[in-house]
């Protein structure tokens, strides 16, 4: 049987690179030769332990590749053909998907219905890290990249673009829009740049690192603010005569930070957030005017499936958005334990990498 | 200068029925000879010092009656007609209102947007437990009342069916949703309403009375559950194989009852609150899928406006819904000291009760 | 092989009940064994060949029945179980069904999309016209009837129910609006059903024929107009004080029918479309404003799939809605050929018909 | 008393610069000194008789100016101020305005509802081709312009901007759309700019003039097409491989043009117009899909209030839109008359003028 290259979670702490057989295919999956992944902040949780997949898992979750076979129930596609899946792979038949709630697809979950049951690959199926990865459900997942992309330009458009990007789309921003991003992670930076290609008139990002607000300037930040030199929500009630934003999109998960983004909106406006909270999340009581301001606090999770990614492919492809240069590093796959620990680390300035079988 | 009789807050824990001058009306007010009008729970509030209005104010903010004169910025009504008007009092053409929230209207105030300024009416302007009452931004306000419908069949319509029903809309409830309503105070019962005027499919009303239950069922709920009783959350996902409800309402403001609406819902689903919180708002890290459950909670204050008593006063003229039978007691103003009394202490199985000049 | 028989189409004007084989199914199939279907308005315009099907195709797209077997990727269901499936029958993993239009899923079509593609059963894949019939897209279609309800309760639900609350579901009927539904055919009542399921606050009922003015007010209508006998757009404007409908419901689809709803609309109101049209549609210019009106005309098809069906059925298994007195007739499947003279000649009163192997 | 220059309506044919007296103003309108302000096409249809207005009218309906007087009702301004208001002026309090329908506001016609009754300045009430203009519900109405935008930077958002992306906003331009705008007059070009500042992955703009779509290129356009030279609907085919537009926005009003817009949208997909049709409008059976192609046709009036304008202008002012180039040519109020014939002749390249006292 031949092998293939993947990294594999070992332990706590530990993961590798090992040989696993090159896995078959069912009637609805492809196999796919990966030519470039990468690592998520996701991934860093999972080799700390902090979220809990199976040992020898595959990880990754943000596959690029070329279509090396097909299931047979899988019409439309050719072998050789270059394509990506978002990391969120939703079946398109179950009670959540047929709803439109494609992220929460539950379709392979025994229990029924699963939170964030869409995230598969690299959560409780193998994941992208490897030579060769199984895209589930193809029909509904497999989107061919167009010509003038490069891996690079592609690379942060299945996972970081497609949440980022949701943001600001749950909260319906309007041509406009005073929006406030708070956090300038990649998945921030991404919001920033959603808010920005939505139309909003003013956009204002908040991070306490200077780097990542200089990044978040050139992702489409109007004006940016470091909480740790001004009172965020003064600063953005001076901005707005005293009316306060639109739209706030938290984008890390903190009490402070979904704090700010309660607080810093107007009568009426919209929190969005799709940060992960590992708590209780306290809402504030003014700033959420007791229940009787008419706020409103959505959330969502990564949209995936291939019209999804056929949109996003086309705002790269037409230039809308540029994303290469959030990818500061590249690593060979045979060097994955390195680069984990770059990463993890977030060593040398380091963006976002491209990891290279 | 023509008296009137008028139920004025003198300090906390004391109202009284005083004689002020009948007041003069600006070109865009409305002066109406109240014939019927009501105590809300906002009020007792108001009487035991909770929430702080300014000594001398007239209290009352559900005012049926009829137009005794017109300002002269007022067109399209006569006097002697037999109107009402909205609890909240938009005014039309500030920011706030113009954005469509017109809940949150701020014209009035001094420092602009205020959180709920809508709510003006026994609040901040004189209210309406008198005889005469002038309705502000008469041209957005002055509902006529069918004639087929008595002062008790549309007393509830100014706030409590407004507010309650609008729990329902924003959330967007669909034909064939489950929706869970908890809390069964008269806000909750006509959420139980106005869910089922939307289509859902099964409407499961929560509460700890018993005899408020029995209401909720009299109301459009399918199921009734007790909490003292039974595990909601458990009792929802059995109904539900396992799913969970499409929307739950919260008509309450507590801690316990805001969680229970998070937990009980599916992921993709709905939370809409009209309940008043006393503090921060503690949202519960499971049943939120830690922000990654595509959950939404949307708030909303009883909207205001001639146009939406007109959407109301239809649904009562055509009998789609039975309100009266939830005004239990009648009052004269002259004993509205009574009045309160009762109400306070929800003595004698008082849901509404009519307070007449 | 086994045999069963089926109803097919032979050529125009003539359709016979022959014998065929049980045919096999595919992994993402279901065979369910029928026990009770109907004929639609369609399958006359295919018998009379207005509608071109391949000669030999079986017909009927309305199916109730018992799974039979089940295909080897199709999870979570067992033989012997009561289930139905919506007229349209998504993939969910198009383009279309990924967008959320599942009413136009195109996977099955060899050109890409289609229009109404995803109507395929009795149109180009045999129908349930038959003893037994191949459910496709098992997974994504098939829904479990309640108990509580026969299949004379269910019978519309697939196609009748679907298309026609649809009508009113596109529109957004909100509570309190003025609704108008032009045409009391089968859909036409089920769209006066809809609009009064979500809330409307008066139902105005159009059709030339008394006796369907007389069913129209058994599914909630509260005024009936016949246009023979007045000037419909005339008499809704009295009804309204010369405002207009916030909206209507176009369900044959004339001229003068489309023509009717643009007409009696307020500006802003929406016309809902589900008739079909056989030639270019004319939008009267005054009625619409000159396209000044803020008017919008949105079209729907039947909304299919499981969760739909589910839906459905819950609004039937809590008496939301009554549908078996519209089920005027039973014939056994040996006498489908009478049962289509019956139905397409519109003899004895027949609104729908069942029809049992 | 003080006289002032003003455009007036004398007959079908011609207009005239005339000396009426400087307004009075009531206790809701605000007076303005016009700086800068245009003419628009529909000023041609009133000079050629096209369209009927009052002989004497004064013209109008873009004003750029400083408030020179408040009305005592107005609160929160300053004489002095710089301001404009939109080509639309509505009310707030009316029934329409209470909707949501502010374009359709009709509280100053005595019948009622009036379609676009939003319109009134330069149509039943005097313009603001003159030195001085009245702004009537000036509370709903004046926005003030920023600091940083010159007359010319903002000329021509009461009316062309504010309409033309209404086209886009009323689509629901999704991040990722395929947008097709047909005619690139000066509404079609800033339904092209909206469209490419609400996200839209690729637009295409239709045009038979070779010089609007170089101008549409520089608006946002990624690709152009001449119908004069190409086949529109096969294009557009083409570009989508088979599947068609997700959304396309009617800038003209004729046949053809809307023609175009159903049948280059796929299954599902949105036709937004802002044209003015001059008679019924014929929609394409097959490219409507017989009405069963879920496809919606949307309209819009430009929107008006200061709200409207405010985001507006907070788009201009952060440089997302730059609108100076558009305005051509520069004339006196007192040369008006060969402004206008500069202008209806669409001579010398003049895409908007700057007309100023």
């Amino acid at each position: 049987m031949a092998k293939m290259k993947a990294t594999v979670f070992v332990e706590p702490g530990r993961i590798a690179l090992e040989h696993k057989p090159i896995p078959d295919i069912g009637p609805t999956d492809a196999l796919v030769r990966i030519t470039t992944t990468t690592i998520c902040g996701t991934d860093i949780h999972i080799l700390k332990g902090e979220y809990p997949v199976e040992r020898g898992l595959t990880l990754g979750h943000e596959p690029i590749g070329i279509i090396e076979k097909l299931g047979s129930q899988v019409k439309g596609y050719e072998e050789g053909q270059r394509v990506l899946c978002a990391a969120v792979t939703p079946c398109g038949v179950c009670s959540s998907c047929l709803t439109g709630f494609h992220s929460q697809c539950g379709s392979r979950s025994p229990t029924g219905w699963k939170v964030a049951g869409g995230w598969k690959i690299g959560n409780y199926l193998d994941g992208c890290q490897a030579e060769y990865f199984v895209v589930p459900d193809a029909q509904a997942n497999l989107a061919l990249i167009p010509d003038n992309l490069t891996d690079e330009d592609v690379l942060l458009i299945p996972d970081i673009v497609s949440t980022g990007f949701s943001a600001a789309e749950s909260a319906g921003v309007k041509i406009g829009d005073v929006v406030v991003v708070v956090a300038q992670g990649p998945i921030g930076l991404c919001a920033t740049s959603g808010a920005r290609l939505m139309g909003a008139g003013l956009v204002i990002a908040v991070d306490p690192v200077e780097a990542r607000l200089e990044k978040a300037k050139a992702m489409g930040a109007d004006i940016v603010l470091n909480p740790t030199k001004c009172d965020v929500v003064e600063e953005v009630m001076k901005l707005t005569q005293g009316v306060g934003a639109d739209v706030a999109l938290e984008c890390l998960g903190r009490d402070e930070t979904i704090g700010t983004c309660v607080n810093v909106t107007r009568p009426g406006g919209t929190i969005s957030s799709v940060g992960i909270y590992s708590k209780s999340i306290p809402i504030p009581l003014d700033g959420f005017g007791a229940g009787l301001a008419n706020k409103r606090i959505v959330t969502s999770t990564c949209p995936g499936g291939k019209e999804r990614m056929r949109r996003l492919l086309n705002v790269a492809s037409t230039q809308r958005i540029k994303l290469d240069h959030l990818v500061t590093h590249t690593y060979s796959l045979d060097d994955v334990v390195a680069a984990y620990d770059l990463f993890g680390h977030q060593r040398d300035g380091v963006v976002k990498l491209a990891l290279k079988p």
